[in-house]
């Protein structure tokens, strides 16, 4: 039985920048020695998110284009509401960003679990795993666990 | 290898309560004498979901808000239609919760897989694991899987 | 200690097809000889995803009828503009799945974690492990993960 823990840090470009974590992923099974079991991926953060998908331009704007039309950036959020609010207001939470807490709620896209076999993940011919930005970027943590034999 | 099974029982206190089970998770992972490996938390429910999000009112409210624009209360559902219906018809169905149900697909937030270093569940700074209840507020059980050394 | 990995192939039988994988995962339990542990479910696609809800007509309905709203098949996807596509153009593209990418993601059910206690998984009574078809059926592989004691 093996297992370990690794951090990647990726800073995405833009707003609904999608990063592709994929070679990270192989990487933290490669560096854990294992070669069949399963491995992990966490996002430690509220407003982003972990998919799986296609690595294609068009899909990935289409995803954006309707994100945006399901949570609009321009209705009112609570969470945006200064003159209401009174939890958490810490200096990271200058920015409205109410719209992105929804975002990342709809999608509960907090955590995958991929299995592992002969050292690689089993992902199937198109799937990438994909961090996508609903936030401002900035620096976001991905941890991946893996664990075998 | 350590490994550890635990259910915990909570009563959300109105439909659609977020119910804070960052607490119950933490003492599942010290319980369970793991310090590296990592956690499951599962939702054996149809009608609620498991979402890894901050605990602010203004936030929870917002998704509320949303969840309840995009998946209506007051349309057709065919799980309600009791002169349709003819499967599982239990006790526990005289409520109508067929949007309940689709809220539940929709979000897929049945499970999730956490890291865990230094007997701590690696959770982002502003991340808690909240039960979101989207049916009548009922007995939910949530089951910690805790794995590791 | 011991693991297994497993793939069942289903293939649906029409779009939006719900296919019950609970018996394939209870059967890939069983064969992993764990009886305390855990069961990862992973979907090998891009458009499709597994949810674990309730096997009733009616609410399955629900669920096509409001993922079919939200995601609608007549609006314009960048995907299946092939004037505009330059990546990914294989074989399996012909046909216009754009809208399937984004439910997909959407859904973002790509994988699940579910406890495994006395060879059993800790299912909820009316949960049942569904695989979703959200393009034009094809072959779809399923990989069960399952580790433990």
């Amino acid at each position: 039985m093996k297992a370990a823990t690794t951090t990647t840090t990726v800073t995405p470009g833009e707003r609904y920048a999608f990063v592709d974590l994929t070679d990270d992923l192989r990487r933290a099974i490669k560096d854990s020695g294992v070669t069949d079991g399963a491995a992990i991926a966490y996002c430690a953060h509220t407003t982003c998110g972990l998919v799986i998908n296609e690595w294609e331009d068009g899909a990935m704007n289409d995803f954006r284009a309707r994100i945006a039309s399901l949570v609009p950036e321009d209705i009112y959020y609570a969470h945006d509401d200064l003159e209401l609010r009174t939890q958490n207001l810490a200096e990271s939470h200058e920015r409205a960003n109410g719209h992105s807490h929804v975002k990342a709620m709809l999608l509960s896209a907090t955590s995958h679990a991929i299995p592992v076999a002969a050292g690689e993940p089993l992902l199937g011919r198109w799937q990438r795993l994909l961090l996508i930005e609903l936030d401002e970027p900035k620096d976001r943590d991905v941890i991946f666990h893996v664990f075998g034999a």
